[in-house]
């Protein structure tokens, strides 16, 4: 076990590094953020900032002596520069090297057994046009690489759409999705330890809009009976991984059952629930599994969740939110409320 | 208003500053903490240190300039140097001034209509002896000044004792006070803001050792009538002290009612439970307060809550209160587990 009084490395220092630092400052550890912005929101409670570039190999080497254990908030970050934190660094870098790659990711899903749309790895427009041929339409182009809250996409609604939507997605190896005609999408968050120990919260119904997650809910009263189906294939791609720490698999609740949307490696947007909704947070555990920790009661507290992000500009309605009996506010300390910026989000228990 | 993204200066940087900063992490504040020790605990949590005695008269003007509010965790500070701060200072130096020396804070107390138990001044042996004869024994003696957890204290149990005990705290100012026979021990938090709004929380029954708070209970059922009385008079304390933020009151259940023991101006051990047992807690309100937020409610989760102190070693614990579902585990991240020293707490929400 990693003993409270140890300093946690964190790369990436946004709002989930610093939900993350509040939660290990609770159990007694310090933190330590890697970033390369001048001023992210985990330096502000950290008790150390590094800032460097996420290829710094010198930089990251420097990191790593002076932290017990390293884990990171953001999975867009290269693996191989990662490699000098050895074992210290939970999750593992399979968990990155997989998640950062659509192509990968959706092979290393099916490997596990679970469900993914029909797809095809794309890097040429004569390999777009061959997928829109055998999938259909509506279809939808993603990077490969480095795509987040909706970023990197473009929609083929009709084959003659193959060609602009290429050209938007910047002519960069994809896969090519057949669009999935959902009831609704939900999640289902994990956290497992070193030697194979598990736990899940409760299944978010996730809701989106342009792309950026609005509102998660526990709990998701119609997919109740997805819930255990949709946890095992996320204890199954945590194993299949190696994982140490929380992984967070996004679903489409189908017709036929669920269907994996995307994983992430780490805390997530729709878990923030937690927090105030359940015994242990996601946070919380996170910490708790890297560290070695006994796993915290997943638990929910009271009927359930409501949690809704402050984008952009609605974080000024920080006010009112503040004024409404038991909402939950949470503000990210970013600089600049930007359009589509994640800001802050409110959480109400129903009690 | 001071809004989210302000600087909240905190003077003092033990564990009360530290949760209070996580609290205000959480609204979107950074804080800058002053503190005299070379790495106190809220310092690891805080967006910048200024390390200097509280004395410090142009160190405290530069965290002045520094900041867009000032508070305290802790009330053994010197006034004087604390005038620089002016208008930014919440709660007022008059909270301070007056919590600060027993005698004046009794005067204080009993000017707004509340009972102490029977008291004197005491400067001299001579007026020990007398307020031995008057008030009988047992009789405790307390400085003055700068006592806290049971330091600076000696019992009178038969007059024979009185040089002894005046030897024991130092021969200095002290109170002498009239041992009472009380009941039980409870505490009532409110939080005032200075447009004379308030809120206050289920009031605590409290048990000590040694001088030191042991365990924090809600509801404390068998003083359940002995609740609004109490919570009325830290209100009226709060009021007539124009206070703003969480000022906590002890009180003594006697046969004949409540009885103020002290005050302390500021946050309190006694009210730890609030962090997981109230939808605000007294952390997050103090910020509220200080900033002119709008008040959070201060109802209750679940059906109560127990919150333990974990002292000297008893922090060693650790592995096994996180092994226990359900219990909140706070560790204070201080250096070294010294006899008596507080080093974290478990909190333990009935549901």
């Amino acid at each position: 076990m990693i003993a409270p009084g140890a300093t946690i490395g964190i790369i990436g220092g946004g709002q989930l590094g610093r939900m993350l630092v509040v939660a290990a400052a609770q159990l007694g550890y310090k933190c330590h953020i890697f970033d390369p912005h001048e001023d992210p929101p985990a330096a502000h409670v950290a008790a150390a900032f590094t800032r460097a570039d996420y290829g710094d190999a010198a930089a990251l080497e420097r990191f790593g002596a002076a932290v017990d254990v390293a884990t990171y908030e953001f999975e867009n970050v290269p693996v191989g520069p990662l490699e000098v934190l050895g074992g210290k660094l939970r999750p593992g870098a399979k968990s990155l090297a997989i998640a950062q790659d659509r192509a990968t990711e959706k092979e290393f899903i099916e490997q596990t057994g679970a469900r993914v749309a029909p797809w095809r790895a794309v890097s040429t427009l004569d390999e777009v046009r061959s997928a829109v041929a055998e999938l259909g339409t509506p279809l939808v182009l993603k990077t490969r690489r480095y795509g987040y809250d909706g970023k990197g996409q473009a929609w083929v609604r009709d084959p003659s759409e193959a060609a602009a939507a290429w050209e938007l997605i910047g002519n960069e190896p994809a896969v090519a999705e057949a669009g999935v005609e959902f009831l609704a999408e939900f999640s289902a968050m994990v956290a497992r330890w070193a030697d194979g120990r598990t736990a899940t919260w409760d299944t978010p119904r996730n809701e989106h809009r342009d792309g950026i997650l609005r509102r998660s809910t526990v709990p998701y009263a119609e997919g109740r009976n997805l819930a255990p189906v949709a946890q095992r294939a996320a204890l199954q791609i945590a194993e299949a991984l190696g994982h140490v720490g929380v992984l967070t698999v996004e679903f489409f609740t189908t017709p036929e059952g669920p269907l994996v949307n995307e994983i992430a490696p780490r805390v997530h947007n729709s878990g923030h629930w937690t927090i105030e909704g359940a015994v242990t947070s996601q946070f919380e555990q996170h910490i708790r599994a890297i560290c070695g920790l006994p796993p915290g009661s997943t638990d929910g507290v009271g009927r359930g969740a409501v949690m809704d992000n402050l984008i952009g500009d609605e974080v000024d309605q920080w006010p009112d939110l503040l004024a409404e009996p038991g909402a939950h506010v949470h503000v990210y300390g970013k600089g600049e409320a930007r359009p589509g910026r994640k800001m802050g989000h409110v959480t109400r228990v129903l009690r």
